[in-house]
């Protein structure tokens, strides 16, 4: 089919010798486009860049959500409006801009995930922010869509210049071959990112602890159950906050409304259920701003708590800056 | 302050000579950008893109929601995590590809509104549209922030090539200079710019009605109030349909959870209540995907009916296509 900028031009030459009568347009072609996936806020004086690093449509069986009838997810999920066929599972991770530090807390997968993953390069380029110029690399966990985007499959750093700081938990965890053996092959999975990902600068990782600034403003707070040195950060500038909450909740849509559901992938499910309640609560009494790495883009919003558990406020898009 | 590339570039220069230590990283720069304005998703064979014509900041008082009061919107609206201070108005419009042909729906201001609207032109060019190839302009009501965009401050149409169609009843309302004399000074803004925009090429518009295709599978439909001639779309494709709500409802945050508040600009306060719940009642009966001028980007979602009003569930970024 002719390109309408071609048919129009052709329009034109032919318009140039003689009055044509204008043409017909020329069916647009679908673009099936989407903008890049980054989204700025402010903190105090921090500015915050939400990432896209893709996403996955997949399944979902009763495995995943395992202390529900799967029939009462599918209907909970479709009164959200949440797409069941296909399921699709966000990865979203952040910078945040202190002033002094570009600091970047959790790193997707890099060229290691599926084709629809991997973007957070291309979106960091689109924001304006330049992967070398990273200085600090926040861990939240070990497992592998958190982890993956910081060493690529050649196995070179992608933000060789930044200090890594990962939780000591799982460290000890993750990097241990006595617990891998101890579990399932088909648990093994985590075990072996970790080791691919982290073996070769084991040295050179800061392991961290909670309750402690692992960046300027940025603390670390306990929120295992997950995997257990899950690290949820609180960053602080000036009166404000925002809860990175990681992993304790998964999609702010199914478990924040539903606290006590457990995640399949959570490793201790009723420590993970305390965890998850314990975070929200505190966001919702403090009107704190909150980030889910699974949430849809961009990801960041604020929950309240109900009878029931906690509805959940996107934020949304606006260039008012 | 030097750059940080310069720094490093420096800094390598001096490596070149001598192992230099890793100099400490100088602060990078803040960006406050964001991501262009436009959101692509499809209803059947039809491919739409939400497009953001921009937003103003400003102040609420009790004449916005002259029915109920100010302290309980203002209440209503914390509890929804909506900013009250300032107060934003967003302007959202949409081209539906067809396959056959472009067609707009309301065009926001271009260069007649506030610095920080008319962006519409900038997000159709980051969306890969040529505004010279839409071929259809579809014109929900007359008020300024819907049609403004249709000709700019220097009198030039801004879609030239493009039919241009308007809901008759609020030709007949706008264009008449008896109904504007009829009204107070204050009001008559709307009248003077549907005369600034429509006047030079009234002849040229094509004044439609409701319950007619005005371009093909879109369908529009009566849904007067808040304008004696404003109009909704039903886009169909296959078995899916949108519903372009423009005006009939606000912020689908307040004005769908409340759909019983009135807006101070609906022109006839009860009409446009009955029409809103006739809407939000079809749209959430029938699971249909709808779209509101004034939610907030991408005003694009889903309505279910409460005990109260309409909760609403903003259609969320990917961009898995």
């Amino acid at each position: 089919m002719m390109d309408r900028r071609q048919f129009l031009s052709t329009a034109a030459v032919a318009a140039a010798g003689a009055m044509a009568p204008l043409p017909a347009f020329a069916a647009a072609p679908k673009l099936g486009t989407q903008a890049p996936g980054f989204f700025r806020f402010t903190i105090g004086d921090f500015e915050i860049t939400a990432l896209h690093d893709g996403s996955v449509a997949g399944e979902i069986d009763d495995k995943r959500i395992p202390n529900v009838k799967f029939d009462d997810v599918v209907k909970h999920m479709e009164s959200q409006y949440i797409p069941v066929k296909p399921f699709v599972n966000q990865f979203n991770t952040m910078v945040v801009n202190t002033g002094a530090k570009l600091v970047l807390i959790d790193a997707g997968f890099a060229n290691n995930g599926a084709p629809t993953t991997g973007k957070l390069a291309a979106n960091l380029a689109a924001a304006g922010i330049d992967a070398k110029s990273i200085d600090t690399v926040l861990v939240s966990h070990f497992h592998p869509d958190h982890i993956n985007g910081l060493r690529n499959k050649e196995g070179e750093l992608v933000y060789g210049g930044a200090e890594h700081v990962v939780p000591a938990g799982d460290f000890a965890h993750f990097m241990s071959e006595e617990k891998m053996n101890a579990v399932p092959e088909a648990a093994r999975g985590a075990f072996k990112t970790a080791q691919r990902v982290f073996a070769p600068n084991a040295k050179d990782l800061r392991q961290a602890e909670w309750g402690k600034e692992w960046a300027p403003g940025i603390t670390a707070i306990q929120s295992d159950g997950h995997t257990p040195g899950h690290t949820s950060f609180v960053v602080s500038s000036g009166n404000k906050t925002l809860l990175v909450v990681g992993d304790a909740c998964n999609d702010p849509r199914i478990f924040a409304k539903n606290p006590e559901w457990h995640l399949g992938f959570d490793l201790d499910k009723p420590k993970a259920v305390e965890t998850r309640k314990k975070l929200l609560d505190m966001a919702s009494a403090d009107r704190m701003q909150v980030t889910f790495y699974h949430a849809a883009f961009p990801a960041t919003g604020f929950v309240s708590k109900t009878a029931t558990g906690y509805d959940w406020y996107p934020m949304s898009y606006t260039d008012l800056m």
